[in-house]
C-alpha cells in the first residue's frame, strides 16, 4: 500500500466513495473541495473571519506509543477544537499531517475509526493533509469560523472584570499519574483523553466576555497570558477554584487545588467579564448545561510587574510560581 | 528559556516588538490577528475562496540531521508555496508546528532567518503554530485565496488537451545523489534546496488551464493524478520532457528523460489545456519568463484502464511504471 492507496483507504471518509471530489458548484458549501488535490477549497461567509490553530501531538512527549490509537486521534482533534472554543469559533474542517513509523493497518484503522467518529459529532470534516514516514506524531491544523469582530482575544480584559472558569480543573492532570493503571478511575480517564471543547460557551462568550482561552498549559500560566495581553495582574482566589469530587476524593482539598491552579490539558475555558456582562453569560450558561465559576478579578498592573498572583480565603497573597507551584505561604 | 519565550524570540517577526497583537481593526487586513492567541484570524475577501495544503518535512526522511537550517526552512516553505501555485492561489499566511529534540539555540537562529526571509519574499506571513519537544520535524500548514471558480483542480481535463509543463524536470533528483558532496554543483543544489513555487504562472493558469498539480513526486506519478482524476490516459512522448543542460551534461540524453520523468521534487507546474487555451497562456507565459514545453497528450481512457502512457519519437510504447522506471523496450 502505498502513500497514496493509504491516504485513500484511511482517511476519505468526508469522500466515502475514495474518488477525487470535484469542486463543488454550490457556493454556500463550507467546503468546496476535500481530501485529494494540491489544496482544499473552503468557502468562507463574508460576515465571517476565518480562525486557524495548530496542536502537534508527539509519541512519547504527549501520548505514549503504545497509547489507544482511536482516543489519540480524538485527544488531538478536540485540543485543536478547543482553541477554536477559546476565541468563539465555530469549527470548518482540518487538516491532518500524520507522521508513522509503519503502515500498521490495525493502529491506522482504529486512528482513522476515531478521527471520524469526532469529526462527525463536530461537524469538522478532513479536508486534506499530509502522510510522511517518521517517528510517530500528529499535527492537526484546525479552521472555523467567528463572526467579525466578535473574536474572543486574550487582549480585551479591563480592571474590574471578574475572572471565570467552565466546569473543574485539575482532573487531566490527575488522570496523568493514573493512565498506565488498570484500575484506572472511567471519569478521570475521559477528562484525559476526551476534553470537552466548549464550543456552545465559546460562542455565547464571543460578544460578551471581554477575553479568553482554554486552559491548557494550567490555570496560572495561562491567565498570566490574558494579564500580560490586557496590561493588567489577574488576582485568583485559590478556595474559588472549582475542582470536581473525583479529584477531593484522591487528592484531599489542598493537593487539589493545587492541582486544579497548576495541572494543564482541561481544555476549560477561562474568560473575564464585566459584572454585567456576566450577569447574561450566567443566565445562558445554564441553558446550555456549562458550569461557570467566578474565580477571582482582574486588577490594575501590580507596582512589581507581576502577572498573577494567587490569595486564600482570607486575602493573604500566597507565594507561587506561574509555572507551576512552590508552596504555600501562611 | 521555555515554549513562550522560544516563540516571542524566534517566530514573532511578523509582530517585530513581540508583543501580542491586538485584532486588526481594519476588516481589509487580511492578517486580522497573527502569532499569540489562541487561534490566528484572516479576512477572507467574499470574492475569493480559502485554498489550504499542509506539508511535512521529517528529519532523516526528507532532510539529513545535519542539513542547513536556513535552506530546510525556505524548503518547507516553498514545497507548500508551490501547492497554492498548482491550485492558481495567491498566498496568505502559515502555520508553523515544528518539533525540537532541543532548544538549539544557533539552529533556531539560523532557521528562523531563513522563514522570515522566505516569508516576506513571497508576502506569506507566519500566523501562528506550535512548538512542541521531540524527533525533528516541520509541518507547514500555508493558505492562500483563489478567485472563486477559478481554482486550478486535478478533475477537469478533456481528451485532446495538451499536457505541459513548466521549466525543466529532473534537476532536483540529480541534487539529491550530490547534497552530500563538497563538490556539488551550485545549480543542481539550489535547484533542490530551493524550488521555485510557481505563483504567477499559478494565477495565469487558473482560468484557463483545464486542470494541474506541481510536480512533487515524479512527473509520471504526478500526470497519472490528473489522468485519474479527469478519467482519461495521459500520453508523455519521452524526448519532448525538458530537461536542464547541467542534468544532460551529468546523465547525458537517455538517462537525463529518465530522471526527469520519474525523479521527484522539482516543482514545476504540469497542467493540461485546449490548443486555443494555450497559445493564450504560451503568450502570456513569456511576459513572466516562466518556459512552458509541450510534453504529450490527454486521450480517451486506454482499453486496458491505464492512466499514463510513454511513447518514443517514432510513435512506440514505452514499457514504464508510473512508480519510477523498469526499462525501455525499443
Amino acid at each position: 500500500m502505498n502513500e497514496f492507496e493509504l491516504i485513500r483507504h484511511y482517511f476519505c471518509f468526508s469522500t466515502p466513495d475514495g474518488r477525487y471530489p470535484a469542486p463543488d458548484a454550490d457556493s454556500s458549501s463550507p467546503v468546496a473541495l476535500g481530501v485529494g488535490d494540491d489544496c482544499a477549497l473552503l468557502n468562507i461567509p463574508p460576515d465571517r473571519q476565518l480562525a486557524v490553530t495548530t496542536d502537534t501531538l508527539v509519541s512519547g512527549v504527549h501520548f505514549t506509543t503504545d497509547g489507544p490509537p482511536g482516543l489519540i486521534a480524538r485527544r488531538a482533534l478536540r485540543v485543536n477544537l478547543s482553541d477554536l472554543a477559546a476565541m468563539g469559533a465555530t469549527p470548518l474542517g482540518f487538516q491532518l499531517a500524520l507522521t508513522l513509523p509503519a503502515l500498521d493497518r490495525n493502529w491506522l484503522e482504529l486512528f482513522s475509526a476515531g478521527l471520524a467518529e469526532d469529526a462527525e459529532r463536530f461537524a469538522c470534516p478532513l479536508i486534506g493533509g499530509d502522510t510522511t514516514r517518521g517517528p510517530l506524531s500528529i499535527t492537526i491544523t484546525m479552521m472555523g469560523t467567528v463572526p467579525r469582530q466578535q473574536a474572543l482575544t486574550r487582549s480585551g480584559a479591563n480592571a474590574g472584570d471578574i475572572i471565570c472558569v467552565s466546569g473543574t480543573l485539575g482532573d487531566a492532570a490527575l488522570a496523568l499519574e493514573h493512565l498506565a493503571s488498570p484500575a484506572a478511575d472511567a471519569y478521570l480517564l475521559e477528562r484525559y483523553w476526551l476534553p470537552e471543547p466548549r464550543l456552545t460557551l465559546g460562542r455565547l462568550l464571543g460578544s460578551r466576555a471581554s477575553a479568553g482561552l482554554d486552559v491548557s498549559d494550567g490555570l496560572l500560566q495561562d491567565v498570566g497570558h490574558i494579564a500580560r495581553a490586557s496590561g493588567l495582574t489577574a488576582c485568583i482566589e485559590l478556595e474559588k477554584v472549582p475542582v470536581s469530587s473525583s479529584l477531593l476524593h484522591h487528592k484531599g482539598d489542598d493537593a487539589a487545588r493545587r492541582l486544579a491552579i497548576s495541572g494543564g490539558d482541561d481544555y476549560e475555558l477561562c474568560f473575564t467579564a464585566s459584572e454585567r456582562a456576566l450577569a447574561e453569560i450566567d443566565s445562558r450558561a445554564i441553558g446550555i448545561g456549562c458550569r461557570i465559576t467566578r474565580i477571582g478579578q482582574m486588577l490594575p498592573l501590580s507596582a512589581d510587574g507581576v502577572a498573577v498572583i494567587c490569595i486564600d480565603d482570607g486575602g493573604h497573597r500566597l507565594a507561587i510560581r506561574e509555572t507551576g507551584y512552590d508552596h504555600f505561604q501562611h
